[in-house]
Order: C-alpha cells, then sequence, then structure tokens
C-alpha cells in the first residue's frame, strides 16, 4: 500500500531516505570484484572478457562471436513488427530533431590590437554505449544514446550489449541501432564491457567516452574507469515526483507512479499533493491497477519500500520539498504548470500538465530520457549532443596586444614564484 | 639535458609514457588513506577537519578558526601593491568578458498540436572552489574558478585552501576571492576540505559541485566524492606541447617549454618541430635558461624525465603525434597556425603564434586556466560556466498531441515489457 503522510510528518528524512536509498549497498565489496575485473581485461583483453562473461553471464562465448555479424543485423528487420519500426523511426526523428538544436558551434570574435579568442567545437573520436540486455529489451536506451553521438558528429559509435540463452541480441535493439546509425555492436556486458571500452582489447575498440545505463557493476566499472575515458553520469535506480493539486485525475498519477515503481524494485515513485482527497484516490488508484500489473511483485516492492505520497500545505511547499529531492523526473500536474515551474531550481526532466505523461519523454517527445538520479539533478543534466563534444579555447595575441598585458602577466606570475611565466613574456616583450 | 629524438625512433611509445605518467603512482594505498579521511568527515564533521588538518598539515585549529575572518579579508588589500591589484582586476574583467559570451540560455520552443519543448538552465545552489595553498599562492586559479560561478548565478560560492605556519591565508588569493566576488573562505586543504564540501560539517556548508586543482589526494577525494557531489575534472600534472617550424624563436620556444616543467617535476614539455636546427637551438635554449632558474631542481626534473623534443618530417605529422597526445596546452609557433589548427583535434586551449605564450592564456586572456590533462582532451574541455549550470528538459503535450503518438508510445513501451508507461498514456487516450 502506497504510505500517505502530512507534511507535519518527517517528511524531510523520509525523502532524504528514499534520495539515499543506493547507498546502502555493499558497493566496497562489489568494488574489488569490479577492480579485478578491469586489470585483468586491461592485462590480457578478449581472453578476460570471454572469461568474466561465462563467469558472470553464463554465455561461452569465442572472441570472433563477440561482435554481431552483418547477416544478424540484417535479420533483426525481418523479426520486429512493421508496427514496432515505424514507432522506432517516429522516435528517431523527434529525438534527432530536439537535440539538433542549439548544438554548440565554434566561433572566435576579434578584439582590440588583434587579439582573437574563440572556443573550437569538436567530438570525440570514438564513442561507447552501454545498452542494458539479457532478459530486458530497451530499443530506446539505444536511440536515446545513440542519437546524440550521431549528431555531434562522432565518427566512430560502437554499443555494447550483454546476451543470455541463444547468444542473440534482441531484434528490436538491433533495429534501433541500426537505424540511429550504430552497425558495430559486441555482446557483451557487465564491467567487463565496460573496461574493455575503456582499454580496448583485441577485438573491441578503446573508445574516448562511455554512456549508457547499466547495474551497480557497470556503474562502479564506469566511476572507476572516469579519467581513463569521460562517462555520461553514474546512473541509479529511476525516479518520479508528481506535484498534483486538486485538478489532478487519481487514475493518471497512479499510472504515472506505477510506470516508474514498474521498472525496478529499487524505482521511487512521489506524490506531492495539496489535495488530501485526492492522495487518497490515488493510493487506491495504485492498488486497483496493481491487481493485474504483470510484473506485480517487483512493483510492490517498490511501491511499499519508495513509494510516498504527502500532503502539503501549498504548492510552494511541494516546490521547495521537490528541489530538495531534486528529481530526475518531475511531473507537474496542477492547474498552472508554468507558475509552479518557476519555483523549480532541480529537476532532471519536467512534465508538464495532466496529458503529458512521463512516458511521452521516455520514448518519443525528444529530449533525452537519460537524466540524472539520487539528487544528482542538483549539479547535473540530461545525456545530450554536449557528452559527446569538448571544446578548445582558441587564443590568439600579436605583439601589440601581448606588450599591453606583459607587465600584468609579469606581477602575476612572479607573485605566483613562476618566472618563466614572466620570462616567456618578457623576451617576447623586449625583443 | 632536453632530448631530441627523431620520428623514426618509437616517438608513439615515449608520448604515451609521458601521456600515463602519473598511472604509476601509489593510488590504490593512496586512496585507503582518502576513504578513511572521508568517512571520518562525514561522520564526525569539524571534528575530523581538525584533526587531519593537525596530522597532515600540522595545522593545530580550532572549529572557530577555520573560516576567514572579515578584518583579514580587509586587511589583505592593505598587503598587496597597487600593481599587482590592478593586475588582479585587468585579470577578473578579461577572464569575467570572455566567460560572459555565448552561456546557454533557457529556452523553449512551440511545435503542431501544442507540443512545447525546451530546456531550462539553472545554476546549482553552492559551489565550493579548492584552491591550493601551504608553500603556493595562486590567485590566478580563483579567478579562474570563482568567476565561471559568478557569472552562472551560483548563488554561494565558497573557498577553501590550505595554509602553513601562521595560519594566515595569503593576502594575494583573499585579494583575488573579494574581486571575484567571494567572502566565504575556510582554511583547510587536502582530503578533508574536499569531504567538508561534499558532506558538510558544522562550520563548512555542503555544496553541490567542486572544482578546482590539488595534489593527489584532492584529486581521488573528488573521484570518490564526484555523485554525491558533481565535480569540474580530475586535474593532473601540468603539461604543454609547442609545434614549431624554421619561423619560430628557440628562446621563445625554450621559455614556454620551462614555463611548464616549473610548475611541477610531473609537468610534461614536449616540442614537436620540422626544423633539426630549431631543435637543437631549443635544447641549447632551455640550458641557458636553466642556469639561474629559482626552481632549476624541480624544473630540470621535469626537463629531464618528460621533456621532450621530437624532430618530425612534417606539420601534418606532428599534428596527428599531437591529437594521439591530445596535450592540455598547445601552442602553434608556425608561419601558419591557422591552417595547423584545422588539423588539430584534441586539445585543451591551442595558442597561435609566435606572440601568444601560454602565460597570457594562464593569467589573463579570458579563457580558463583549468583545462583537462593527461590526455582528457580527447573527451573534456575547460572549466566554465557550464561546470556551474545545469538544466531542466521541458515537455508539455495537449491532449491531441498525445493522441497522435498513443499508438507508438504503447508498441515501444509493451516491447520493453513496461506496462504501466502503455497504460499511463492509454488511460489519458481513452478518457
Amino acid at each position: 500500500m502506497l504510505r500517505i503522510i502530512t507534511q507535519q510528518a518527517d517528511v524531510r528524512s523520509e525523502l532524504q531516505r528514499i534520495c539515499d536509498r543506493t547507498q546502502d549497498e555493499q558497493v566496497l565489496h562489489k568494488e574489488a570484484t569490479v577492480r579485478e575485473v578491469l586489470q585483468a581485461v586491461k592485462r590480457q583483453g578478449d581472453k578476460a572478457v570471454l572469461h568474466y562473461t561465462a563467469e558472470f553471464d553464463h554465455q561461452i562465448l569465442k572472441a570472433e562471436e563477440l561482435k554481431v555479424t552483418g547477416s544478424e543485423l540484417d535479420a533483426a528487420y525481418q523479426q520486429v513488427s512493421k508496427d514496432l519500426l515505424q514507432a522506432i523511426r517516429l522516435a528517431c526523428q523527434k529525438i534527432e530533431a530536439f537535440h539538433s538544436q542549439r548544438v554548440p558551434k565554434s566561433w572566435v570574435q576579434f578584439g582590440d590590437d588583434e587579439v582573437v579568442l574563440g572556443k573550437r567545437y569538436t567530438p570525440v573520436d570514438r564513442a561507447g554505449l552501454y545498452i542494458p540486455g539479457g532478459r530486458a529489451c530497451y530499443p530506446s536506451t539505444v536511440l536515446m544514446n545513440a542519437i546524440p553521438a550521431k549528431v555531434a558528429g562522432v565518427p566512430r559509435v560502437v554499443m555494447v550489449t550483454p546476451v543470455r540463452g541463444g547468444k542473440m541480441v534482441n531484434p528490436a535493439v538491433l533495429v534501433a541501432a541500426q537505424e540511429a546509425g550504430i552497425q558495430e555492436i559486441y555482446r557483451v556486458g557487465g564491467a567487463q564491457a565496460i573496461a574493455a571500452l575503456a582499454y580496448g582489447t583485441e577485438t573491441i575498440p578503446k573508445v574516448n567516452v562511455i554512456t549508457g545505463p547499466g547495474n551497480i557493476y557497470v556503474t562502479l566499472a564506469k566511476k572507476l574507469v572516469y579519467g581513463t575515458v569521460g562517462i555520461d553520469s553514474l546512473a541509479g535506480p529511476s525516479e518520479v515526483l508528481v506535484i498534483a493539486d486538486e485538478t489532478a485525475n487519481p487514475a493518471y498519477v497512479a499510472a504515472d507512479l506505477l510506470a516508474q515503481a514498474e521498472h525496478d524494485p529499487m524505482a521511487a515513485a512521489i506524490l506531492l499533493t495539496t489535495d488530501a482527497g485526492l492522495a487518497k484516490k490515488v493510493q487506491m488508484a495504485v492498488e486497483r491497477q496493481l491487481v493485474d500489473h504483470p510484473r506485480r511483485i517487483d512493483t510492490e516492492k517498490a511501491i511499499a519500500h519508495y513509494g510516498l505520497i504527502v500532503v502539503v500545505e501549498s504548492l510552494a511547499a511541494a516546490a521547495e520539498l521537490s528541489n530538495e529531492f531534486a528529481p530526475e523526473h518531475l511531473e507537474l500536474e496542477v492547474a498552472d504548470p508554468w507558475a509552479l515551474m518557476n519555483q523549480i531550481r532541480h529537476a532532471g526532466a519536467i512534465f508538464l500538465g495532466s496529458s503529458t505523461p512521463e512516458a511521452v519523454g521516455d520514448y518519443l517527445a525528444g529530449p533525452n530520457h537519460t537524466l540524472p538520479t539520487s539528487g544528482a539533478a542538483r549539479y547535473a543534466s540530461a545525456l545530450g549532443v554536449e557528452t559527446f563534444l569538448k571544446h578548445s579555447s582558441i587564443i590568439q595575441y600579436s605583439q601589440t596586444a601581448l606588450e599591453k598585458v606583459a607587465s600584468a602577466i609579469d606581477i602575476l606570475a612572479t607573485t605566483e614564484g613562476l618566472p618563466s611565466h614572466a620570462d616567456s613574456v618578457k623576451l617576447r616583450v623586449e625583443d
């Protein structure tokens, strides 16, 4: 049963507990395992990748079986329905349209005395996308990772994804990859896949940036290889926070909460509402919608442990609690969502109004569904084209321009005790 | 003596060795210490901060002495020369002007069927800047970290910096902080300072983003707290790569190489030149300039271990070697630097032409001097206003718009095995 509490109760500590829900995992113990995997793959390449794939994923593969073949890629199109292909293409088009907007462009400015300053944007040479697999099948995750890389102009994008049983990658995933322009796919997952992308093996190329969600081992591996490569973020379990007033439809709110809870027993689903009546109705609607839910057990676990309804005194109070929680997904199911949005400082994505369920953003509205979790929205943003771009600062001074700043540089360098810094300017000016 | 090799020699493995120069430090052992410090500060707050400051920095402080007082801030202005103050103000103004350009702004677009999409940019609530201290004094580092945070609109920016001896923070650092708008400064450094900023103590506030360079303990602490807070990057020792042709002035090139080497015995200074004569002249100029160098021993160490001149066959070959190294600083001291820049894919900052020593960028050209090191320029960029900003995606669908995409979402959600995702749309459409 989804719990209801009032703002008088210890709401803040409850929200904190939910926000920190991943921290009591036995991270240090798992980290030792991940370190071993990283070191082994770094030293032994494919051999270690195949060893851990057998050990952890129970897949006996040869090195030459790692790469998905052209015929497997072709065959995938025969295995998905026309409707699914059309839906993937619609999502592709909308995601690409959104991500193509406001992409940072190189620029220079010309100042006095022939000073030229600017930024030159370039894509990374190679990107590696991690797509969860095994029992799961997430074509939407493929699109959300691959399309920004393509829009950024990354010349080589490779994908890794684990397999189970028949060694075949899910055809929907293969079709999504190809629709997003990816042909180079390796059937490997877990920390060994992250290690292969970070260090390179005989078969799998070393990349510069690794993106995509995974389990705790994948996330720990990403954290440990950060610095050797760039990463998008450290993804935790998903979460939604809904702010609703008396105008909200309880069945919609309940479905949106369950749409989050069904991801994972660790998912969080929170409703802040000014209407105690709505709170009760949502609670009942959740119970009703859970009855025939195909993922009932896991979904109920998430609702029981990390589900919460808080009856708040005002929308302003709701906004403040939401800012403290900094949710990955924030739904504003209130009469005037735009007014309320002005009070929101931290959220990965904001869904406005009662006709905008989170699912529309998960699949095809356009903005990325890879969003900061566990409070990271306080400092981080969605995955985007910028994840695959970087820039070089550009500086050109003329002799005249250098002369004008020479004495300022001299005193600053001298203050910092760096004489050659000062000399490098003096030599040029005194010549 | 600065070594000269030709491209026939094993240039790539030499450059790789230099790029990887920090990896053989005893990181794992140090990480255990850092973990202990982080845990202790998280649990015991100020008490642990003061304990480790006594243990590592030999400073016996009370909690109430951590914060720099108003009178100490005021007094700093009396302790710096008028020339230094003017130089700091000039740098401030140029850095702010550059960083104020092309700051990402919030936007929305209005599509068909009342679809609204956009991005809403907001600053982090609190930022923490780490400024190295003790024997060193880096007012330029203060400006380069503080000004982007201020331009981003961060409401509360705090600074931490270690002290030695008299417990006083260097007045140039205090003046730079105030000129950049920072008044809240704590005299603490090392991993304990990073821990205090990440978790908060009775005296030092918890922040959302930590930026700034430090030693290996500070860098390891930043890596470990990443995820709890955002960080700018994992800074390694500094490096410059100069590409020069026969038009370059050997004395200038030598000074620029030494300006890098004087930072740190681990700093790297590399010259790629098409002119064997220049190589020899630079080698001699380095020797000459080292004779009276006040930091001769450390600077010679850097030159001996991580200094290198490579005589290359062509500028194109130099550009490709540079791209593989991905230097923090790249100087193009060639006849046509703009033509050569087109071949550069990875570099933190690019200095064009012979009147643009790196020092101009280090202090006051405007672009940030906090740049990706150790090959991180393959995927990362300078510290900037974006380091202190994040955005929320904005999505609003109308009922009509939702109806048009309902079947596509249905098939995607069903393929992914997420029934409540599908239901959250179906319920709204069927109503």
